[in-house]
């Protein structure tokens, strides 16, 4: 039976300090539960409901850590989500690990990405086109924020993310740096190199100054109209669709 | 002075049915103030610091409306921002009106997307390629819904939106329909067309078996990875932009 006590260490799991504190975080839904009971991440507790064991059983009854059967109504108590009738888990964060690049890897660098949605967003593209690594500065938002996860949609789970000083990073780097800018090459007539990093700025100011230095080549996407900019998770989409076609 | 009245009439704005019934809307922020005062939309109130004054003051002295210099606590009051120091405007909803539909234009239709965001983002980036006209099934986000006209960054006073029966509007349509779907020929082997519709489909569901009957060319955005699917604001992005680049 689900105690009072794993209850509230679950809903402390909201905060990015009790996250930190606890080294744990949890997702919500049948899609990011799912995929996380499937990954490589140590899920430590699932709390499900009847609905979800009816779906996903062999899931429920091979996990490992605890499982607890709840009510829809505890699921919500529990999580960030409104509505919830089928499970959350909670598993171990990975640790901030650096990974190899390869000449032939393309990366996705973030430069000081604040909103959640923006950042689930963009690691459901990099899953969408087969890009793996993102890397993001220390400024941008946090992975385990149960609003990145969310919007993820379960790629959170095959995406790894390094948190560093992108500019030290992009100084170290022997693949060459596409800089998104409104006033760039057009990506309709930029040669991408065989493997690369997308560096993308910040929602309201873009690439900042000291990190603009470190681009290789600025590129732009094509406006047919009016509107001023384009959302940052919008923009990596269409230069992601703009690389990989040209591969 | 601003009335108490004024200030109760501005906040019902924030409800679909007093939008209805007074056949009034309101936009918040620098972006989309100034968008909406450009426009021709016809504006009745505007409110605004003294901030916003200082940088805009001719759009504010020109102003034909009723105008009221306020303090930020009380646009944050009448508003739905959190945090707005800038300005807040009052203008009249548009009728919902069918437009003309030439060979070369390009359309996109919206079979019930749902989400106020994902709405306003794909204004946003119908502005971005220079497609003007937007036809929505019924079901679809309110157009003058306050978090439609935040994520369209102030596009939404450049595009027609038209909200009609959308198996009838297809029904009729002389131009080609393309519909998005995860099984259809990929965008880059396709021959778009002069001008066409573009049809995407709702956020869960994708399109209704009803609305995919008058579909003449189902089409798919390669997939590279392992996502089971993209944000629906941005799978629009990219085919706006492979449509486009292909013109």
């Amino acid at each position: 039976m689900l105690s009072k006590n794993t209850l509230k260490f679950i809903k402390s799991l909201q905060q990015k300090k009790f996250r930190r504190l606890e080294g744990s975080f949890f997702v919500e839904g049948t899609k990011n539960v799912t995929e996380l009971l499937l990954s490589d991440f140590v899920s430590t507790h699932l709390l499900y409901t009847e609905k979800f064991y009816s779906q996903h059983q062999a899931l429920v009854d091979n996990f490992r850590g605890e499982s607890f059967a709840v009510t829809q109504k505890v699921l919500e108590s529990a999580g960030a989500f409104k509505s919830n009738d089928s499970a959350l888990a909670v598993a171990k964060l990975k640790d901030n690990k650096a990974f190899a690049i390869h000449d032939s890897d393309w990366v996705i660098a973030l430069d000081d990405v604040r909103d959640p949605g923006n950042l689930g967003t963009i690691i459901r593209i990099a899953d969408w086109y087969g890009i793996e690594k993102l890397v993001l500065s220390e400024e941008s938002a946090e992975f385990y924020n149960p609003k990145v996860l969310q919007a993820s949609m379960g790629s959170f789970s095959r995406i790894q993310c390094f948190y560093t000083d992108l500019k030290l990073f992009l100084c170290e780097s022997k693949i060459p740096i596409y800089g998104a800018f409104l006033d760039g090459t057009s990506i309709y007539h930029t040669k991408f190199e065989k493997g690369g990093i997308l560096l993308m700025g910040n929602e309201s100011n873009g690439i900042s100054p000291e990190i603009e230095q470190m681009v290789n080549q600025k590129v732009t996407i094509p406006r047919f109209g009016h509107a001023e900019s384009l959302n940052v998770a919008v923009a990596t989409a269409i230069f992601c669709d703009n690389i990989k076609r040209s591969k």
